[in-house]
């Protein structure tokens, strides 16, 4: 292992998942904070704030800007964000003409909250389609061997006999709910942070509300008065996440558990053993059922988070980003494995 | 201490929330079980699935009963769960001539399951009644001083004046988005569970539907197929109260921090010390954090909850038992002292 | 339910165990608490802090006082502790020529935590015999079946044949090392608190360290120096109650999944279901499974509660008192529960 | 950010630690690996067990063998571990004649807790080293500073004043305490795994303990039976981390307080404001803060990963391996800024 699977060149084989994991490089983060920066300059020049001269050189410079990461890293070191030292090579990349316009009356936390922003809304599609994906699957089970029998377990004994359908049903109805708590979620989620040193924009003068409708238009995404310490979204978005994971994982327990007995279940490509090369071991199943515990572990700490003092607090906010990326790319990972899973089953019931 | 503050005769005083708490009790307990059996007896006479004669005489039996609690102690010991006891008790209050009909065609989870939903539609109704007024207190801050300069804090260290009323909105702003939370949450949350022994529903032949649909009714309660193994809702519901917390443990923690350096407010009535009798602890600030990290710590057992084996686990089910009631009581507690905290503002800013 | 299952009247009967939820009533805390203020009396008399007079009308008073609990109540409201509101009442009843000898020099916290620390001495003896009861059950298991087959199961699929003493081993070892754990933890927990105000004692010139001495030596604990803000030993000793339950759990995992299949076990006295009476729920091994994923989601709230800051926090100090309690009822009672379980084993192996 | 911070080519110089990450590569997860194959060879044929010709062949092959990483990945997506495709791989390095003598009598568990366990014995020297340089540093604080005045605070109200000492000793006394609870710990951590397939050892006739004691001392590891179903060793290791943290935690806790109201302290070199030049953030403190609740909810997870099911549980044993890298670095990296912060101190108390 390395310090994190989802980091991991082997690891990240089965537990991670490649387009969401995208979201949280290097090259993610840079490059939708500069579109951050971009798209202010935009908006201020449009509302006369900062000249066009120094909307065209910021532009200009950010076309072709590549940063200094190894100054970075000793920025983020330094300073706990990155947004001082990156603000500092673009303004020298602009020029001294125009630098100072770069980041005019913006702070650290609105480009690193909109950047997380914009990446969860790339982040959100790409969870929506591995949910659709997964529930199709699940319909095409039932639809398959739906009315089938199968022994219906209750406290671990055997009980009644019911069917197929109604063991896929409880897989598939709370997905189908997670839909609909994403669309609520989605709308105070996917939300512009613009609020300047202490969230007053008191350099915009009247300017602040319409040039920051202007920036959430120009990034697609929806405006609101600054955010910066008011963490709810994102604490609620974590326990969606946990919602889906958990779910997935009753539907993994179920099936490891049908591969136990080895009754109502045929299951192709379980994984190898090193001493028993007869065994097809679940490893899917298993995985969500670590997955789920892993989001259920992680979402306390994302509450924790909520607690954040006045207008900023350090502490707090690096802890969301201890834990949120790798949640959503435990997500994805579990949706993928879903599928995968489904579209292993060869047959259900008896 | 007592084994859990909400329940302990000293310190319920300051953490616990009476009327919360009755929900929980034995006696409100019982009383929703019965109410279940009753309406269940009533719903399936009218579909013609047990007599009118049978119908009745639960009815008349459920008005007087008083159940043998030792008795019920010593199922639960047994059984895991109070119901087969409680029914054999109905039953035999019944008589022999209906006592079958009594809990007909339902399970131990059917009567459990609804009699929390019953007991949370209570719950939700007293939690935003005192979530509006917790929001009313705020508003009259703002409302009193929300002209005034506060220093903004970042980082905790001093960043910029703000207003008095930048600092309030972010106490502000996300309690009201928690009440547009549970308005779309109460919908999924609020729902009959009825299914049978392995959620069939198979001894009411094809009346199984309307006969839910009878019982949600009585009830006041949504209709919908059986969720015993979904436990979705349930966790979503702990994510809100503890998002509930979370919000105000940030109006907690930045009123002990101003208090801690006495600028920029004026508090009365804090705690006394048995060492220190001129000191004014902020006492309701200080639970307010605590009350919030106890339910994000909670929260994290709600979602290994999902993890539900099967047609129904055990294991699962009471670990809800162990974690919810007392999340529910936490942010009560949390949103009247809340309340009382904002009454006890006599000035903000300067 | 009620608002925990550890005090409800029906619950606490498989959940809890009365003897450890006796030394958290309110009775065994006040005991406590007047334990230490008389020794707190008779060590500060030996050592010439207070007058031998005073001495004597406080441990006269102490013998026959029973506190006012309405104002106890009010002043847990008020003040966050229940020292100074019982102070008060203790010295009403010492009179006033002696009434300011009560408490000298102590704060609330000194009398709280060394309170707590008391309860705990009992209950680590308590927790200490559980465990060598359930030891010696799973011994006799291995002496009786120990020779026998059975399947060894990995990745929940049948791999080679094992013997019934390498399964009962895996139950077993861990328990062994958490009596070597016991005993290491005992001597860095079981130790008295005394500082006074700010953790100085001020109010003892240099009798300080003298009188704490004969304070703990009175009061069966080790001495050592305050410790009110550092809080690792109580932390540390949440994690072996959960080490405890967690280990307990494997074994009523096992235990649940050998019933499920029904081969390699047989079971007497399985919980009873309200819709299918044949049945034989594995009722106190998926408790166990149950009380282990509650203790380790409490688990860590008590390490949140570790940022203790500055000499004392009201804050996290709180948060200890809604997590510890329950925790060391769910310990016993898992305790029980796995002693009582492995006396329902009537065979292993085949 | 990048998935986790601790690999995050940026956050990493805040909230890593390249030596502990380093631990947790992949070179060094595959240079212990086959380090634990050629010492089992090198065991085997000291007993006999194989051929010396076979030990040879297995010695030589490994000293060049490189993997194919492609296929290893591919490996753990299909087995959910990296052994049978790693032993394939070495098998067929070795040659037709002997191949078959690698891995001989071992599953993918020994393999892969073996090597995490070696690691964890660099971890642990690390550790310490990086835990006697914190206490050495704050001993130091102590000597130039101790005998100062510094106001006391309890409940975030001033209370008396206390010496610098008695605030430096509250952070010290801890650490030296985690000293004392390593090296008892790490007697129980530091422990070969070596079972076979389930546990027995079947195939090595009655060698199996000689061949695991021989194992064991060419590893430089204690000797026991194996504990591959029994991982209390691992969760109290990550509690050890969790308390570490969270009594670094307080330290931050408390210096970020005495920060922000710029008494008592005067602090070099805190990080800087993209939108205020002039602010002197407490960076470390704070990061000391967000490691310490990141730790204490992950323990949790390690916790619930007790719930190890049979011979070998994939969903337990994966859920570790996705919280206990992190929570290494994450206490590495505490006790780094720990330690700078305690540098940057110029000046505490008046």
């Amino acid at each position: 292992m390395t310090v994190s699977p989802f980091d991991h060149p082997l690891l990240s084989g089965l537990l991670g998942d490649e387009e969401a994991a995208r979201h949280f490089s290097l090259e993610a983060d840079i490059a939708a904070m500069l579109a951050f920066e971009r798209a202010l300059a935009e908006a201020e020049a449009e509302r006369g704030v900062i000249p066009r001269d120094a909307e065209a050189a910021i532009v200009k410079a950010l076309a072709s800007f590549r940063p200094d990461t190894g100054k970075l890293r000793a920025g983020v070191a330094r300073d706990g964000v990155v947004v001082p030292e990156l603000v500092r090579q673009v303004r020298a990349a602009v020029g001294d003409a125009h630098g100072d316009k770069v980041h005019f009356g913006a702070t650290s936390q609105d480009v690193i909250d909109t950047s997380l922003v914009l990446r969860l809304k790339s982040v959100v599609e790409h969870l929506g389609l591995l949910l659709t994906e997964t529930i199709l699957r699940l319909v095409s089970l039932e639809e398959r061997f739906g009315g089938r029998a199968l022994t219906g377990m209750t406290r671990m004994q055997a009980a009644l006999t019911i069917t197929v359908a109604d063991r896929v049903n409880a897989w598939r109805a709370p997905l189908q709910r997670h839909q609909a708590r994403l669309s609520e979620q989605s709308a105070r989620l996917l939300v512009v942070q613009f609020g300047g040193a202490a969230g007053t924009l008191e350099k915009l003068g009247g300017n602040g509300p319409d040039v920051r409708a202007a920036l959430a238009a120009k990034l697609g995404l929806a405006d609101a008065p600054q955010w910066h310490s008011q963490r709810d979204a994102l604490a609620d978005f974590a326990g969606w996440l946990s919602l889906v994971t958990g779910s997935l994982a009753k539907f993994g327990q179920d099936i490891a558990l049908m591969a136990m007995t080895g009754t109502d279940i045929a299951l192709a490509g379980g994984g190898g053993s090193s001493a028993m090369p007869h065994k097809q071991n679940p490893v899917k199943a298993e995985a969500l059922v670590a997955l789920a515990r892993f989001n259920a572990t992680q979402l306390s700490g994302m509450h924790q988070a909520l607690v954040h003092e006045q207008e900023r607090s350090g502490a707090a906010w690096t802890l969301e980003w201890l834990l949120l990326p790798q949640m959503v790319v435990a997500t994805a990972a579990a949706l993928r494995l879903a599928a995968e899973l489904a579209g292993q089953i060869e047959s259900l019931g008896h």
